[in-house]
């Protein structure tokens, strides 16, 4: 499968929704407790999701479409979650990720990226040179890897309740 | 997380809102195509969700709370999905695992499980002695691990267009 905006907009455009129907409103046993040291609950990766929409996605993409001569984009920090989410709920954190999602849907609309521009080039701190299509089908992946997360986040919570059946599921072994 | 009825009910009963949410009406291209030979795309998981359905969950609920002497379980078909989906699309099947599920869950709640019920046993066919709280368990975690897995399936399509982030998003790497 080719890149495509419309595509990776029909994953995009759906992700708030889909977080809100699996996590809002549930014992907090499944959000609140994590894979172990150093992994996150469902909480942190909502933070995290939330700090994406603020500092990596669409101000990179902007960086690429700019005419500055240095296109280095700034390193993510991939725990700012823990200070930013402080004294904020999980539906505070759902409903401020949906709004934010949501603009930077508009500003992705906005630009009208075509064949041509989305082959724009910009500098990541590690890995060098990337397009701007591979920035926004990584953003489609992103989404997908972490509702993959939250699945195995919370299946783990019943590891030791499923028994023998513990053999055929995989995710229990992640 | 010990075994709560209450609990497992909040995941079964969002699962097939949170399908529908992720994929009924996006491009075929994300749910028609699978990981490569031998595996399932999401069209085909969601067959295999309503066939668990129709043989799996409930009905040996049902023999382990009978007062049968041989409490064997039936093997499970892991492939009837390709003959019983055929000449349906993506959002019949949707729509008929979400009926499915709904009166599934009445059948649960009308059992009403108590802790002492909770532990009694059937025979799976493969490991032997499993009690009615570790099959309750497993039709939560088999929930997750399919939506992570449908999630896994659609970033694949993707792989080759993320470029180098390819290293970074271990979704691809499964």
């Amino acid at each position: 499968m080719n890149f495509s905006l419309s595509k990776s907009i029909e994953i995009l455009e759906r992700t708030p929704e889909v977080l809100i129907t699996m996590v809002q409103h549930i014992s907090t046993d499944w959000t609140s407790n994590n894979e172990g040291a150093e992994t996150w609950s469902v909480y942190d990766i909502i933070g995290h999701l939330i700090h994406g929409e603020k500092t990596d996605w669409i101000p990179r993409m902007e960086i690429i479409l700019s005419d500055k001569t240095d296109k280095t984009f700034e390193p993510f920090d991939r725990f700012a979650q823990f200070e930013e989410s402080k004294g904020k709920s999980l539906s505070q954190l759902l409903e401020e990720f949906k709004k934010l999602r949501s603009t930077n849907i508009d500003q992705l609309r906005s630009k009208k990226i075509t064949e041509e521009n989305s082959n724009k080039k910009g500098i990541h701190p590690a890995f060098g040179e990337i397009t701007l299509s591979q920035l926004l089908a990584t953003w489609v992946v992103h989404d997908l890897n972490h509702i993959a997360q939250i699945s195995r986040v919370m299946a783990k919570q019943y590891k030791a309740e499923v028994g023998p059946w513990v053999q055929y599921l995989k995710i229990l072994q992640q």
